[in-house]
């Protein structure tokens, strides 16, 4: 039976609150080996209080040594296991610039790139052209005329752009032109099975119309789709959970992956001051919540370790006013590690507290990977995070009699 | 998605080195409860120092309990599922004497036994004659010819031996004859499936024959033949991980698994100075090394305790010149323990250290079993160790977007 399966049948109604807190990418590495990471540096007097009353433990993403994207990295946080349940690529995409994407939908990724005189590929992201010059680009794609389907064209960054497909009887399973090296020409779209034969030649028919369009550009004079799928039709978790769930998210991809779950994505502002607010305003009203805090992966992925050590401050200054609200389970960790040395999304385990009522405490009195390390939660996989919350929330019966 | 489908997917190519250090059999028992095991009570300043500057664990070979062999221990290390991935014992035999097996050979490992006048089995390894007579009795076996097939047998120890039909149009899936009980005659090889009959066909042909040319031997006047087998064609490690990968190992079995999973098997002498030296000439060439040690599993398997402790320590003698060719991931670890109070491979787990310029260091000080139950890693299984050095050496794209 998997993890949802058991969730599924085990799963009872409650007034009980779960708050999930995900301080994205928030696990780092030393600098030098005796230093401290990014969490460990950062002066967190009240995660280490919340740490010295909860089971403290570290957590693996996905498996280990996989460095996790953003889509797999919270599906496991919500139970889902990421190496079952597959987002598409251009899903993602359609989701990282807050695309409002139908269930029948087929969105990809798009890439602009330069072609040779022979209409081979001679760089596969177009000398990273800049953002302004990709959205006119899209402008231009979005003339693009398709027989009963409408298209949608979206700049995202640099030389990044969301195509949506959007009518009847377009089915999922395409391959996709990107040969992944130099050297080639894009290749054609394929189906997967006989249903998505239509869809494969309209996206063909996009492309051909596309090279013409961008025939006169440099170095933009071609492009390239990739992942082309469909909302991927997860099971919900209040479904799953018997729990209504809310995600307060800053950035679209996560409130796009918390809505791929069911959850209800509040709307808020740009800051954690101003999802704090969302959260207090919408206390009532739900049984889990979801507070993504986006800022320390943006500062790990720039290399900043002083800027990461700053957004763990500025959380922690404001836990105290969260957990005035009395949640009944609070999880902190984070989807993923993005260490400021490493620069990018790791495979290093998270840290994580737990606490509610019903733990064990382990003697952890430090909120930090060192520290964690020897947490009484051991070495646990994020898919375990969800039912470990659903228990310690008397959300769960006994399995079997 | 397995272990290595999930390698495959996500491995690039690089320029970093990574270097797996094996000590056969490391892993070991206190002989009284407070005393040290025997890498503990080894003198190693080098692997000490290493383990300081490495993130430490503990590494579960197949399955809690589970003692390997040298086939499944290895493929774990290499990140094969030994539980998915079988070698057949008549392949693992053959490799053990470095018999050059080639992919459509069928392979029996083969057991002198003692038969009683009505044919039945009185003693299943004919009173472990010695290694000469058995040897003699090979000889004898040569003389039988089959139609059509070449037959090679050879000699391994006591009253093991080794049966290798080569020829056209050879299906393994067969049973074997050993009845695993006294009291039983030697039972006909039968074909598991249609395309094996003739292949079980020339076996009791060879059984026949090998009956009659033993009939006037004693205790060795009849014999068996076990895990009638093929090269079971694993996936290639170069094709997995897209890496360079060179074995340096004194002894044939383990230069046989090394080949089997695709890696190039260098030319090497008897002594670790030796290996290390073969290592030294061909680090240039390749991006994975397996560096194995024999003599600390056979001192184990001996129950030489000092001897054991002995190894250790001549091989912390020779760490600092192999960590002067600046691999950018080690590990350190054994493929199974064999402690020198069981005298035998055992199911315990084995101590890991892990060393990267990305690791977070974890405070264990020494290598060794104690000191690293309270390491970073936490518990970890052998197949684990692949996708971590590859996550360390930068060769793994991230999973998802």
């Amino acid at each position: 039976m998997s993890n949802l399966d058991l969730m599924r049948e085990l799963a009872i109604e409650g007034k009980t609150k779960i708050l999930l807190l995900v301080l994205d990418g928030v696990g780092g590495l030393p600098l030098t080996p005796d230093g401290p990471t990014e969490l460990e540096a950062a002066h967190t007097p009240n995660l280490d209080a919340l740490a010295a009353r909860s089971i403290c433990g570290m957590s693996i993403p996905v498996a280990p040594g996989i460095a996790p994207g953003s889509g797999p990295g919270h599906l496991a946080l919500f139970g889902y296991d990421p190496l079952r349940y597959e987002i598409g690529r251009g899903v993602l995409e359609a989701l990282g610039i807050g695309f409002d994407l139908q269930p029948n939908d087929l969105a990809a990724r798009g890439n602009f790139c330069t072609l040779d005189s022979a209409g081979l590929i001679t760089d596969r992201r177009a000398g990273r052209i800049p953002t302004e010059v990709g959205a006119r680009l899209c402008a231009k794609l979005r003339r693009i005329q398709l027989p009963d389907v409408e298209t949608f064209v979206e700049p995202v960054k640099e030389y990044r752009f969301l195509l949506v497909l959007r009518g009847e009887g377009l089915y999922d399973g395409l391959t996709e032109t990107d040969p992944q090296q130099v050297g080639k020409p894009p290749l054609p779209v394929q189906p997967l099975r006989p249903e998505a034969a239509r869809a494969a030649e309209l996206f063909n028919m996009w492309m051909a119309e596309a090279r013409r369009l961008l025939a006169d550009e440099y170095p933009a004079n071609g492009c390239n789709l990739r992942g082309i799928a469909k909302d991927p039709g997860l099971p919900k978790m209040p479904d799953i959970y018997k729990l209504r769930c809310g995600a307060i998210a800053t950035y679209p991809m996560y409130r796009g992956v918390a809505k791929l779950v069911g959850m209800e994505v509040l709307p808020t502002g740009e800051t954690i001051e101003d999802e704090v607010e969302t959260l207090k305003q919408h206390w009532s009203e739900y049984d889990f919540f979801f507070f993504h805090v986006k800022k320390t992966d943006s500062r790990g992925e720039d290399g900043d370790f002083v800027g990461k050590v700053e957004v763990i401050e500025h959380f922690d200054t404001l836990l105290p006013e969260i957990l005035s609200l009395e949640p009944d389970v609070v999880i902190v960790t984070g989807d993923h590690s993005t260490p400021a040395s490493w620069k990018a999304h790791s495979w290093h385990e998270l840290p994580v507290l737990l606490w509610s009522k019903y733990i064990r405490p382990d003697g952890v009195k430090q909120f930090g990977e060192r520290p964690c390390m020897a947490g009484g939660l051991g070495h646990i996989r994020h898919i375990d995070l969800m039912p470990l919350a659903m228990a310690h929330a008397g959300r769960l019966t006994k399995f079997g009699a």
